[in-house]
């Protein structure tokens, strides 16, 4: 089968590979769409940084040359004898995370988890070998390449609910990435009826409007605190700081009501000057998101499939995986307007 | 009466005053001991901080001089003619805490609040005058120099609450001042099982291991983080870091369990470098603790009730009003085995 191969920093080479063996356990997916994430572009540009290169990962037991790619739909083509839940041709996303299994779920989400993709083979390529344990069902109904966004939105979905938002709170995003965009949609799906969002960008700015954000406020011309604390003095009940940068952070701090929580979803690349206090004169909470809950994944699903969800304004890009890094990953770098870019890896829609 | 009034930085004097008129719904509270509070002390040093010395408090619409004092107890003296809820001869302690009243409590708490002793006379005086809403009645069985510790036990009660400890929980104390010591005593009122305490101190960890430690290391000797690791190896379900400096707030977030809170207790003096990423790549939540609900303090009452809180190693020295610069203000400054130093106002215990 035909894959795209980390091997090394700028060296990502799109080149024949065997399909694994599958386990009695394991389901072969033939990919139908993958999206390239912020996680692939760093490794692509700065790696290894997740990517075990010279020693294997603990989880896996596996190091590159590795097939990348952790956001991705297809069909079932295969199923081991054990596996009971799926069959061939059911339509289905893939949660990429494996973990140890043996902690409860809450701190297996922070102890030495293993990505396909990262630790072990993922899906860019015609072929992904997945645990059955790690593969969901979508309806018959739902386009493949929207699918392919579960992944990321369940990144969303989680750092939402790690914010506490309820239904008719008033939540602000600032930076209108691929994950700030995301957060807003499931912000939407969680009931929020306020919804700010920032950026440097117009461009961005109006897909955050296009994907459900109520007040958008580019910052180049103007201060998002006081934007929000004009209709909220006392600050929205949740933030979240999808942007890593040092003034997004005080921002989104400054801008949060006592007792409403500020969550970090953006890594932050520099460390930053910080006083405790500025928490404890605010009652601000500060949390932070990363991965999901496998709960959240599953549910993510439903939130994807309704009718008031809109993420197409995300994709900005369809590509062929001949054509992954010049067309994504260097498409990523140089082009700030790009969201999400979705490789094409089978015609199945 | 004799009051102990603050004029400036390092200028207090104890000097006669005339007692309020009492307003309708006022209380005239006949002070029997109060303490004193790191924030008196830092008035004293660095002040004024809090202390309204040129223009006036929003909420009392008063300045200094003002009597010093927030942490006392006593003895209703008289009452005003729509005060119902006490009489002449209660024993009483007092939450020096006044709010606009006029916003949701979360908010109020941390929006233009005033209180007794920095933005209105307190407790450093033979009489206060306190609003009926704000002087809580204690069993007659307590004795009132214990009872002047309901304050600052209140703050470390809203700590251990901001916390979300329950019982079973494993926490950790990261110094053991005045507050550290009280977090360990509220820590254990709310049925934490294991209690770690670290400090500088030797003399003070003493002192948390009399009011409810149970494990203590003096961080000059060992490594905290390692030392909670070897029995907690995802480290425990709260950490409170009341000491104030980086050491102690890095420390306090890497001993903290995925999903579990590092709460901010002390005011930090001096900016920190800090990468939010370190919380997003432990899942460690941050909180922070200022003042408290007036649910907690009257609370707090039960809690110093109970037969197994153990509060007395925590009063360090019991001193005369006349002598509350050169054997308060200065002792504190100069004797770091000093916890909670008491003036005793009247002969009533």
């Amino acid at each position: 089968m035909k894959a795209a191969v980390w091997y090394d920093r700028k060296d990502i080479r799109v080149e024949e590979r065997n399909i694994k063996t599958l386990k009695d356990t394991d389901v072969l997916v033939k990919v139908a769409w993958a999206g390239i994430c912020g996680t692939d572009l760093h490794e692509y540009e700065f790696g290894p940084i997740f990517m075990p290169k010279d020693t294997p990962n603990e989880i896996t037991g596996e190091m590159g040359p590795m097939v990348l790619g952790h956001e991705f739909s297809g069909i079932v083509e295969q199923v081991g004898d054990n596996v009971s839940t799926l069959k061939k041709g059911d339509k289905v996303v893939v949660n990429p995370v494996y973990t140890s299994g043996k902690l409860p779920a809450e701190i297996d989400r922070y102890t030495g988890l293993g990505s396909l993709g990262l630790h072990t083979d993922g899906g860019f390529a015609e072929y992904a070998v997945v645990s059955e344990t790690n593969v969901v069902q979508i309806p018959d109904s739902m386009p493949l390449d929207k699918a392919a966004l579960v992944e990321p939105l369940a990144v969303a979905a989680q750092a939402v609910k790690d914010g506490s938002v309820k239904p008719g709170d008033a939540v602000a995003v600032f930076g209108c990435g691929p994950i700030g965009l995301l957060t807003i949609v499931a912000a939407k799906a969680a009931g929020a009826k306020e919804i700010y969002a920032f950026d440097l960008s117009d461009e961005k700015l109006e897909k955050a409007r296009e994907v459900g954000a109520t007040q958008i406020l580019n910052t180049k011309t103007g201060d998002p605190v006081s934007f929000i604390k004009e209709k909220y003095p006392f600050g929205v009940d949740a933030t979240f700081e999808a942007a890593g940068v040092k003034a997004t952070f005080d921002a989104s701090i400054a801008s949060t009501r006592p007792t409403g929580t500020a969550v970090i979803v953006a890594v932050h690349a520099k460390n930053l000057d910080f006083n405790p206090v500025v928490l404890m004169l605010s009652g601000v909470k500060m949390s932070s998101s990363l991965g999901y809950e496998p709960a959240t994944f599953k549910d993510t699903v439903r939130i994807l499939n309704d009718a008031n969800t809109n993420v197409d304004p995300i994709i900005t890009k369809r590509i062929k995986l001949d054509d992954v890094v010049e067309e994504g990953f260097e498409t990523l770098l140089s082009d700030m307007t790009q969201a999400k870019i979705l490789i094409q890896l089978s015609g199945q829609l």
